[in-house]
């Protein structure tokens, strides 16, 4: 069994070298695999379940606000795509450019869709007349494509899957609304669902989408102490809608423009629950978003009274939970560490010993817990575990995040916790570009996000001294 | 509200102008809009809320035989389309190149996948290493483009949404089992949940999948009398496991190639539902796969007791079906004629005279039937009408469908039936695909499929006049 557990193993620890113990996880937790095509992930059966459950459960918040689902072309015409001029800047330098379709050469060559500001603008316009069209809160489930230099699975790959919306609104007021609206959606699901603590601000300038008004972002911290940026709600004003003519008339009969936002969550929110919550065992997947939450492993599956009794257990759990059992020709000791680096939540080991007891043992996956629990409470009890392990999850992110946030009064001490520690630093920043420039060419620090609550550390700004106008979140960002 | 009608109906007839009635459905009942990206349609939300739909209930079942989700690259390295040599000349004159990533030219173009096989293949030559590897059966819900020439709303664009599974197993028994399992399962879907009847068979060679060794298909028949291909499975064999090398060790320890499979249904099936199911008045949706199954229509919804009255009877059916009250400031009539031309089953008219009875009007969007129904029964009276439409609408297209199947026993009867009638023609075949051609030329008609249900009409081939082998369905397709 020791043998076993060793061989399943075999990943890198977290704390000799957390780049490959991720990758070792992504790979061994059967989540992605490399393709032969440069730069793009396959994302295997265990990594895309997580990726359904992201989906069903955002989709159900989405559309408790109204959201519908639409689909656009997944081209867009380089003349579409030069119509709002940053839009353009931002994008065109990393966008696959489509040259040719069947045997003949384009007019008009197109690009594949890094995102859809573009294609929603251009629907629009023809799909609003009137304010009785408004507001239209659409969104769209596909994939995108970026043409990253280096990449990493989940990450930064040159295809990865998100869902983006886009909003039209009557009102500056209305857009202003859905943009925050939007970011709260994410920032509770991330917090409720995936168990992973969030910073809520605006991004600075700087570090705002291509044509937008304004950025909101939540910012996660990883076990490493980098930042990842996980969801972001764009308020663009009627900057679009200006370039792309989308016009209604009003209730005076006067023509207006509209205002718009968009917002979008990716498949890198799989990489923050395996950077978060990821040990030297493998994977851990919070109870509310694992596709698989009990596994059930029978000790002497040979005796016909456990394969009776485990399939019992099962079928019964199998009414409230996800629960599978591995009957597979492995020994015990193999299935455990498979259920461990797989994340699966938790454990029921059940053998001829605990029957006759009319008992189990069930083994939480995020700390190892073992309790011995009675065959006639099952459900009861593994409602109670798995409620407690999703809290304790949280709680444990959180209290780690909250560990690796360090305030800084001044410049010295900024770069001495970045040189030393690694995580959010606070500080005060005057509002200039020149000195977030300053702090990453200094650090690497970017500015991760202005947060909604602010409150003032020092009057001056940590870099230039010079009066400050916002508290930052500051961190070296995936 | 004669006048009102008249306003949102505005579409051709049927039996004046079939194409473009059914061109006048897509965009009236707001299913798909044309886009600035010539071939390609933007799916709108009552479009799209069709094809969640078709997904969800297609995932159940693939599901409960087995299929795991997974997602591959969009793209196809030129080198990795061109190792199938069948696959590779039945795709190539019809893909869209990617030349440049970025600001620089690409070392290899890739395509954009017209079909997944090559990915799945080259994934599979590195995953599948043992007998315990098998069987793997995959599937991804993505999109995928063919440069078509002419296009058209869901029938044939050059980007659509669809289903690709793809299997490995070990034995050829075991692949062909899939194969027919995989139509069964689309067979069942479409004729259960779409209310389409369908012909269930095998393609000829000239009709096959390029690279199968056997495609097997469901033909429909729409309300024009052409025939709609509306889902295929296909089987490989080991052609596509010898060109990309996907073996495995069997349980003797010997290498043996996996046989393969494929199998995929496309957003088409929203263009069978119309031009199976639509009338006059615009769309008519089956019940089982209606986005909204309810419309509450309140008639004088400015007084208090109906607008209360109304909301009661929603929240109530809202338990167990979906519906909406349309409580906006257009005329009843206008609302009637919207309900109908989004082709939502069933509709509910309240009152205040109804309301004083304790009843409303339920009408049937397939037939026009209005009862009168008590609120006392409201539930279980709804459930009555929604599965007898689902069921009478099925049997009305069976009707509509086995009266335009004809017998053709020799040439001039084939020619006749083709050139008067619009319809199947089912007729015998000798096997040869010279044979195919002529009938192609002379009428039009493509092989549909040899059906599983084989009969012998004649003993000699319709067109040549040689021993027959084959009965098989003849049409004009879409």
């Amino acid at each position: 069994m020791a043998k076993d557990k060793k061989m399943v193993q075999a990943i890198t620890s977290m704390d000799e070298d957390f780049a490959q113990w991720y990758t070792d996880v992504v790979l061994k937790a059967g989540l992605t695999d490399y393709t032969s095509v440069k730069g793009c992930m396959v994302i295997k059966p265990a990594g895309y379940a997580i990726w359904e459950n992201i989906q069903r459960e955002l989709d159900r918040r989405f559309k408790e606000t109204g959201v519908e689902n639409v689909y656009m072309p997944m081209f867009i015409p380089e003349s579409l795509l030069e119509k709002e001029k940053d839009h353009v800047e931002g994008f065109a330098p990393e966008v696959a450019w489509v040259t040719h379709g069947g045997l003949e050469p384009l007019q008009e060559r197109m690009c594949v869709r890094p995102t859809s500001e573009t294609l929603f603008c251009d629907f629009y316009a023809n799909e609003i007349q009137s304010y009785r069209d408004l507001p239209k809160v659409y969104n769209q489930w596909c994939s995108v494509v970026r043409w990253e230099k280096t990449t990493r699975p989940f990450l930064r790959s040159r295809e990865f899957l998100w869902q983006e919306g886009h909003t039209a609104h009557a009102t500056a007021e209305e857009a202003e609304a859905r943009t925050e609206q939007m970011l709260h959606v994410y920032a509770d699901f991330v917090e409720e669902v995936l168990a992973i603590p969030v910073v809520r601000g605006r991004k600075t300038d700087k570090e705002k989408f291509a044509g937008a008004e304004a950025t909101y972002t939540i910012e996660a911290l990883m076990h490493d102490g980098k930042a990842l940026q996980s969801g972001t709600s764009h308020n663009f004003g009627d900057g679009f809608a200006r370039a792309f003519g989308i016009q209604y008339t009003d209730k005076e009969n006067k023509l207006q423009y509209v205002h718009q936002t968009s917002w979008g969550m990716t498949t890198r929110m799989i990489g923050a629950i395996i950077m978060v919550h990821g040990d030297d065992n493998g994977l851990v997947l919070p109870p509310r978003i694992a596709p698989t939450q009990i596994m059930i492993v029978p000790i002497r599956q040979q005796e016909e009274t456990v394969a009776n009794k485990v399939e019992e257990i099962r079928a019964r759990l199998a009414k409230k939970f996800s629960v599978k059992a591995d009957f597979s020709d492995k020994s015990p000791g193999w299935k455990f560490s498979e259920q461990e680096m797989r994340g699966i939540p938790t454990r029921i080991e059940i053998g001829p010993k605990d029957i006759e007891a009319n008992q189990c043992v069930v083994v939480r996956r995020d700390n190892g817990e073992k309790v011995t629990v009675s065959l006639d409470e099952i459900e009861e009890k593994m409602t109670e575990i798995l409620d407690t392990m999703q809290k304790d999850m949280f709680e444990r992110a959180k209290k780690h995040r909250d560990a690796h946030v360090y305030d800084a009064k001044d410049y010295d001490e900024f770069k001495r916790i970045m040189n030393e520690k690694s995580g959010f630093v606070r500080a005060m920043w005057c509002g200039d570009e020149a000195c977030e420039n300053q702090i990453k060419e200094d650090t690497g620090a970017t500015s991760r996000c202005m947060p909604f609550e602010q409150e003032e550390l020092t009057d001056t700004c940590v870099c230039c001294g010079k009066k400050a106008k916002k508290l930052v979140y500051w961190g070296r960002a995936y």
